[in-house]
């Protein structure tokens, strides 16, 4: 039995993630594949009870070394227990969001460097990186109009920003699909939730093979 | 007004740490200092709540990595929230266990080096040491004695261990006063609490003039 795939896809709120998500498990079942669907933080019962104290409370409850510090042990937590052994037993697991989630939103504005989200992630996860990642990118203002609707009804630590946090998020991740070609790939985000599955399941060939 | 002091205690289970810190912290209140008395993990909200989650559960809930990120995230929050801003307002804060905690019971047997912890103290908590640090040493013998009174009770996911792991803590702790003799001093646990009170004020001398 051949190790499984660990596929993540990442970008701002709005771009779609869960929705590609399921319909990327639906295609991957269709072609015969095992697959574990899970989210960051969390996905282990350990990262849940993580995530629970990350999203609750004030926007001040944890300043941003604790934050990410919080989001590095629930991600060991998670690759402990649930990733890595499902990758041993040959599923696919495809999660919502990973590493590259850490480094746009914990590094930068934080004070903490990406050097420091990468140390953080060595040392808790020995440095695992998916074998690819897709980084759902929608035009800037298309990006704009999803989230603030999102932010309306938002209820937890991570909710309302300003058009520039946006756009610093946006840029990070364009900068590791340019730094890692093979590993991440930048996927049109805008149209019908059909035709981003089409983008994506294209690009996966190479990975079903 | 000038900054406070940073005092911690350090030493196995039973070497009467909880005990030293309330003398040592009435001592201080009567030479007219403001005293914090403190704890890890946990001394601030944050922390407690990581405590718990540490804390409780069986043996095998955390991997060592996602605990040792679990407790520098538990510091972080207790550095920003609790102990530098009493620093700030001038006050000594003593905290039962702090980094060398960490130090000798998270690296080694874990799989993770010093030069880990370390650097996630510098991630978490720009590295900050205490001004000075108390190793309440046991004769081998005389720890296990008392840890092992202790482990009939103990309850949590720290509880009983054998008596390499107490000799393989206690090296650990005597190599960092080895390593650091300016903040890390070794006194000697043995005899009556007053006589081991003594011992500490006499050392502490130099931080009060």
């Amino acid at each position: 039995m051949s190790r499984g795939r660990f596929i993540t896809l990442e970008g701002g709120e709005g771009a779609g993630k869960s929705t590609q998500l399921r319909a990327l498990a639906t295609y991957l079942r269709g072609q015969g594949k095992e697959v574990v669907e899970t989210r960051e933080p969390g996905g282990s019962e350990g990262a849940e009870a993580i995530r629970t104290l990350l999203l609750t409370g004030d926007a001040g409850r944890w300043g941003p070394r604790a934050e990410a510090l919080l989001f590095a042990a629930a991600r060991a937590d998670h690759l402990e227990k649930r990733i890595v052994p499902a990758l041993d037993a040959g599923q696919w697991v495809l999660s919502d969001r990973f590493i590259d989630s850490s480094r746009a939103y914990q590094s930068g504005a934080s004070g903490l460097a990406d050097d420091d989200i990468m140390t953080l992630h060595r040392i808790g996860s020995q440095g695992l990186l998916p074998d690819r990642t897709y980084i759902l990118a929608l035009p800037q203002d298309e990006a704009l109009d999803r989230a603030r609707w999102r932010d309306q009804g938002a209820s937890d630590r991570f909710g309302a920003r300003d058009a520039a946090y946006h756009r610093r998020v946006a840029d990070a991740f364009a900068a590791y699909a340019a730094e890692d070609t093979v590993r991440v790939r930048m996927i049109d985000a805008s149209g019908a939730p059909d035709a981003v599955t089409a983008r994506l399941i294209a690009d996966l060939a190479d990975l079903l093979s």
